[in-house]
Parts: structure tokens; sequence; C-alpha cells
């Protein structure tokens, strides 16, 4: 099937006619045998789990499913399924918003965790130097500190899940050292967010940071179908936001 | 290029090392010879304008540019870009929204201007004809009445602006007509909107009634990019509507 | 929260600070306790699994998980990630793919069962009416033939699947009926499609119609990933088609 | 309208019921009096031209407008487009492709521009400068070389007009510079592309880089309509590259 020179070439999985093999494992064979958790860690590694990895995953896509109308992505959701388009484009539209200043937070605090762990310091230590660095250049810690809740309970709960399933290991350390040294580095106490916890259990299960968004994107998908299709059956058409509640704070009328 | 069985084939333009055609045309010569809009109606058409069609389209651009924050495209493109996206996905996303009840009217308006203009018979006849089959099937009439102008001053300067351009042919004067019957049909006057104005004005150029969203498609994508930059530039990351201002109206608190 | 003239109101989640609610469920009880499935059918009927219906839901999502790049949205999506932009975007492009004409005969073929269950008819009967309406009509049965596989070992796998969890009732047989009337119908036998068994058992958890994307939207979701993934780490970057391989049908050179 | 902490407010333009101004200007008197060049440089730059802005834009638009089937954004478009989705939503998806390696040279360049102006040297000096930097740093010259084309046609004939039109200072001249030097620097000839031009004139007509991709998402969208519309009218659904052409390098069969 294609040649070495092929346009399209994939090391994911191979499609002949009654046959689908992903990562070289049946996909029917999998269907129905297999959880969601699985497959998804699957597809992102390479790889069946070898221990826990399936079902931590669907603690991740669990924690990331639904966070109401408090979420640009879902407000972004709302707004073009009001507008009379098809299910899948509006989902798609909402999902845009998976971006650096929502949900991105998880690839940067896998790469945080990354440098924390090269120091080849103790995890207090180590976060020490971290934090600092980045106290120092002005930057906040990624993963740490949420808009509307502290702490995060979705952060705590997934932590905890990680340690009934084995995957407490360094990164993890390394994410609650970065927590406790906050207070004397920040003055205050930052509590980690449910992207603090991604980011740990992300490199504690073998996944590239690359993949950080991914877990909204995937454990997300859900929710925004549901608003999607709330909106679509609940509201009426064309969401309008009403002229008078637009502050309008450009130059006065003027003629060309 | 590509056999008859190519994979890709298309009769748009022509790309050779140093050479592209538009329709046959060479770009390099339309760059500064042609304003936008002839090469739009190119594009769309397939000819270059033989009158004033070009003159048409740059007109139809500029009515459909902007619209503040009243329309759930600016609204989408705007929380998109909140949350750290680059300037062309957000857009894009709020594009989506130019759905069936977002400037779709331009597309079943100039189908109901096809049907009036079926029947054969005289501008009000036809008008009053296609006005009472909507009202009897409960439909309103697309591109007649606007949730914050009556009248729509897009639409009426736009009929204007073809007359001037020689476009004010049978279509117009069915747009017209249909607004003229709507306080025998529908018991009040129903302005025509821009969307009305624009689906008469797409059939006298000649255009298909399917491009009736790329008016807006293509007239409205500066004034999403203005609304992105402006998101991006002066806003703060990740608009957020606050917990407080979302209504949960779903069961009470339970377990499983 | 927001009064009874709330511009956000939702009856999906709840959120207070350090509190998040879905459906009335804590989710902070849902992570790690809850497979991803059932919250997926949580979020999508309103109500957790009573029986089996979280398990079959993680069966759909892993039957529509990958199909190699042989499907416009991995195509599309696969273009998009080799342009450069970030990785949520990139999905987001190709799942707006799953239009009428890639994943949309779920809904379609939903709708057919349906119509063959209004009847009232036995399936034999109810199925034969409804494939003679279509065939009459000249279309096609939505969820039956498939442009690789003949049968699709996903729909065969997904009935088994249905049947072991006591999802095998009438729509299901419906199904399975329909496909059984094709030779006499169409002239040749026609098998149902990983689509078609979808909206049997759509209809057997209780799901609405209008859902039918959603299982694509969800279940391709991480398969959408891992393409984005590996163009982005294993593809340079702008896939060129090569403009050799483009074959121009267009109007020869001409001056304006 | 919108008190101080209206939390919608901008700056670009102002509804209110039968009126609507852009920047201050009434829209209804731009339409049919201004060419959308114009109006584009006055939502993009916040003021009317005070010169030929308005005619440089329209040069620029046409230049971006179309480039065949060779360009990741169109393919894309193209792909979702056969799926079964409406027009509008099928554009944004393409448009999603204007990246950082599609059309993302023109903000990377106006940014190497403005560094080559702030060394305050004449300009080729400034040129060997910047272009030294880039060949130690192993980076390539954004907006420099070509795919396809040597030299890109676009290139050139934007630059003429940027003549013609007034706009031939100090970043044309930067960026023609660095063309001169490129076989100095890096052993061969790299011709400037439409990016490089696209970028210098950028700066001349007084926008901000960060509006680099604006100048495709706006210009490319007729195009991307074009095509669009051509593949939903002229191809059937499902554009489907074969699974024979598809080259699987994964893992070989396995079990679980």
């Amino acid at each position: 099937m294609g040649g070495p020179d092929a346009f399209w070439r994939t090391r994911i999985s191979e499609v002949k006619p009654n046959h689908i093999r992903v990562r070289g494992y049946d996909l029917i064979e999998l269907i129905g045998a297999r959880p969601f958790g699985d497959v998804v860690f699957l597809l992102l590694s390479g790889d069946l789990p070898k221990a826990n990895e399936g079902r931590m995953m669907d603690a991740l896509l669990v924690a990331a499913c639904e966070h109401s109308v408090v979420a640009p992505s879902v407000n972004a959701a709302r707004f073009v399924a009001s507008a009379g388009v098809p299910l899948q484009a509006a989902v798609a539209a909402g999902m845009t918003a998976i971006g650096d200043a929502h949900g991105g937070a998880v690839e940067a605090g896998a790469d945080m965790l990354l440098e924390a762990d090269a120091t080849g310091k103790q995890p207090a230590e180590a976060a020490r130097m971290v934090a600092v660095r980045h106290k120092e250049e002005g930057e906040r810690l990624p993963g740490y500190g949420h808009v509307v809740h502290d702490p995060d309970p979705r952060g705590r709960r997934l932590l905890a899940v990680a340690a009934e399933l084995g995957f407490a290991g360094r990164f993890v350390a390394l994410a609650r050292a970065l927590e406790d040294v906050t207070p004397m580095v920040f003055g205050r106490k930052i509590a980690m967010n449910i992207d603090g916890a991604m980011a740990a259990i992300l490199l504690e299960i073998g996944l590239d940071p690359g993949l950080g968004k991914a877990l909204y994107v995937i454990g997300r998908a859900p929710g925004l179908v549901a608003h999607v299709f709330e909106e679509q059956s609940r509201e009426r058409p064309y969401r309008d936001v009403g002229w008078k509640n637009v502050r309008y704070e450009g130059p006065g009328p003027r003629t060309p």
C-alpha cells in the first residue's frame, strides 16, 4: 500500500478492505473489550497500557469533561451554534479556543516539570529553583492558581487517583513541591490547578508534553457537544448580546 | 500537469513556476490594475466584470464589513481570540458562525426571488403570491426585518447603488415589491434588510444563489480581523463571563 | 447565580468556587470512579447509565476512534497541521469535516429507523416498506454500504456488543432487517456499516438522533490528535501536493 | 451604551438602531463611495487612507487572492467541503491553515525588517548584518525563496506597485537589500517572494506587523470560497485518497 514515496504515510493505523489495525492491534477486537481510555492511550503513546495508564487516562478525560459556561471555548461554541450551523462545526469552533490561555498550561506545566527534573535536585530544592526563576522573570507558574477555584478540587482529586493507580512518581512529587514553595517565593500559597496535575500525570504515564492540549481536546469534546446541543434545542437562534450592552470607545462621528 | 485522472483538478487557476493565471488571466497583470471587487467577481463568476459588477461587488463587501460586537460571529471570534490562539484561527472560528441564522438569508432570499420570478407575473403580483405562501406556511420572508434596524440603512443604500450602477432589474423590482406587500400580507410593514438587498443584487450580477454566504465570508473578514486584533491587543487573556452570571437550571445535587 | 433573565443559562453543569456539579453529580466524585463512557452518556443524556449504557458508549467511541488517512477529516487536519498551527486548531479544522457525507449517516440512519418503527409493523415488513420508499425516491439507505469494507467489520462487532450488553432491541432488529431486504429491493446485498449500527444503538440507549455526529466528534478526537501530532513531529512543514499534480481545466490564457 | 464596566467594549464600530459607524465614519456613506481596500485599511489601521493606502491594500489583497490547489489551506478546505458541510465552515477550516508555515512569513518578515531598521545603518549594511545573523543561527530569511517560483512574480509586481503609489520607502529598500546580500551571505541568490514584499509594504503603509496574516485571511477568502464552491458543485462527495495510496509504517500485527 503506497510506495516508499507515498504522499500519505502513517504509523497510526492500517486500513484494508474488511481490516482495520490501530498501532498493530485489530480494532475489531478492541471494540467492547477495551475501555476508551486504553484506546486513547494507545493512539497517543503507540502502545496499549502496560499497567493502569488506561484508567488514569479515563480519569484525566473525566476531569476535563465540563466546566459549565465559564470557559471561552463553551461561550464561543454556543455563539456559533446559535447562528444555525451543524453540531460538529460549532464544537470545532469552540475547540479552537483550547489555546495557550485555556488549557495550554498543561504543556507549559509539563515543560516546567522537565526543567525541574533536569536540575537533578531533590523535589523541594528543584521546585525552589524553578519557582525563583519564574518569579525573577515575572512569569506565573503554569498550572497553579485558578480564576474560580482555590484550590481547584480537580487537581487534588487527580493526584489522589494517580497515587491509587501507581503514578505518584517524581513528576508528581515535583508538582507538589512547586505548590509548597509558592508561599516562600511568591508570598502566598498558589494551589495547583487541574492543568498542573494533568501536566505531572502526563509525564508519569509517559506521554509527550506536546500532547498537553490533547487532554482537553478529547476530554472536553462531550461537554462542548452537550452545550451545542442544548443551545440548538433550548435557545432561540442568533444569540444577541444587545446593542445597548456594547460600549463604544472609538472616535466620535466624523466624515471622510 | 496532472493527467485526466488527476486527484486534484480545478477550473479556477493554474500555477506553474513563475506563472499564475486566475480563470485564464495573468494574476500579475491584475495586481495594482484591478480593484479587489473585480477580482472577487472573477473568482466567483469565472469572468472579469463586463460592466459595473466589480464596483457593485465592492459595495456589497463594504456593506458587509462590520456590525460591531452585535453579531454571534464576532462574539465567538473574540472569545476564541482571548484564549491565546493565532489570529487566523480565531477569525476562522468566528467565520464558522456565518450560518443559516446569521447571513444565511442571502441564499434563502435569492431562492425566494427566483421563486417569485418563476411565476412569470408582474412584480406586485409575484411578490403577493410568494408572500402569501410564506404567511400560510408560517415562515418569515428571508431578508426582511432586522433585530436592531428598522429599516436597515444598508439595504436602502445598496439598492441605491445598484440603481446607479445599472443593476436595478427584475430581481430588485421583485425585492422591492415584496417589502411593499408586507403590510397587506403580514399586517405590518417589514422592511428589506441588508440580506434582502444582497439577495437581489447577487442575482442581478449573475451569481449563483449558493454563493449567498460568500458575501459575508469575504466582506466580514476584515471586521473579524479587527476584532480579533483588538481583543488580543487591548483585553486581558481568557474572557470570563463570571460564574455568578451563569444560571444553572438543571437537576439539584444527587449522588450516583 | 444569574437571575431568571440571565444571558447564560444551562442545565448541564454548575460551577461555584471549589465545586463543580455535572447534571447534579459532583464531578470530583466521578473522577477515577467512573469510566469516560459513563460520563459521556451523562453529558449527552442527562443521567448516569442505569444499565450498560456507559460500556456501550465506550464501545461506540472505540469503534469510531480511527480509520487511518482514509477519511477527509484526517486529510484536512493533516494539511492544516502542516501549515504551522496549534494542535487544537488543526484538530478542529478536521473535525469540521464530520459532515453530512462523513459520519452524517448516523443521524440520517436513526431517522430512518424511527420511520420504520413508526410503521408499527414487524421488522421484516417495516424494513421492506422503508427500503422500497428509498429505492423509489432514488435514495441510498443511510448507514449501509461502505467505500472500503464489505461488510464493515465495525458494524458487525458493534451489534454483537450491543447484544452482549442488552441493547439488541427493536431498533437493532429493524437495522438488521434493512440489511436483509437489500437483495430483494436493491438487487444486491448492501451490508450495514458502522454508521448503521451506531444509528440503531444510539436509539437503543435512548439518545436523540440529533446526537448522531457526536459519536464521531467525541470518538474520533483522539485519532485526529494522533494524526496532527504525527504530522507535526514526523513530516516537514507545508504539505505540498506539487503543482505538476494539479490538472487545470479552466479557460486558456486571455487578457482583460 | 454599555457602562464603563461593560463586558463588551470596542473602538471599531458603533451600532445603534438605523445607524452604523465604523471608526467614526457612517458606514452608509462608505457603501458605493469607497473601494473595499479603503475600508479594509480603515478597519485595520483605524483611519481612512490619507494617500494611496487603499489602492495599495487592494493590490495586496489581489496578490494574495489565489494560488490554485497548491496551498495547504485550499487542500484542507476542499477535503472539508467534500464531506458535506456548509460553505462558510469549509472556508473557515481552510483559513485555519494560514499558519506560521503558510503566510506566516509576512509577520516574521516585518519583524526582520524592523530589526534591520533598528540598526540605523544604510540598507546594504543593515541587510548584511541581519542576513549574517540568520545565517549564523541556521535560520532562513522569512519572505525569501519559494517552493514553486524563482523569482515569485507577485513579489516583483507588488514592489513595482508600491513604487507607483509612493510607498517605496526605507522598508522596501531594506527588503530589496536583503535579497541583494543573499548571494554573498548564503552562497546563492534567494529571491524575495510575495510574503517578503507584503512585509515591507505592511510597514510602509503603517500597519502593525501582528496583522501580517490578515492580508491572507482577507485576500485569500474569495479564493477559498471559489474552491469550496467548485468542490461542492463539480466533485463527488467524500474526497477519498484511496486506501491503496496510504503507506502504513507502524508496528505489524499484534495482539493485546
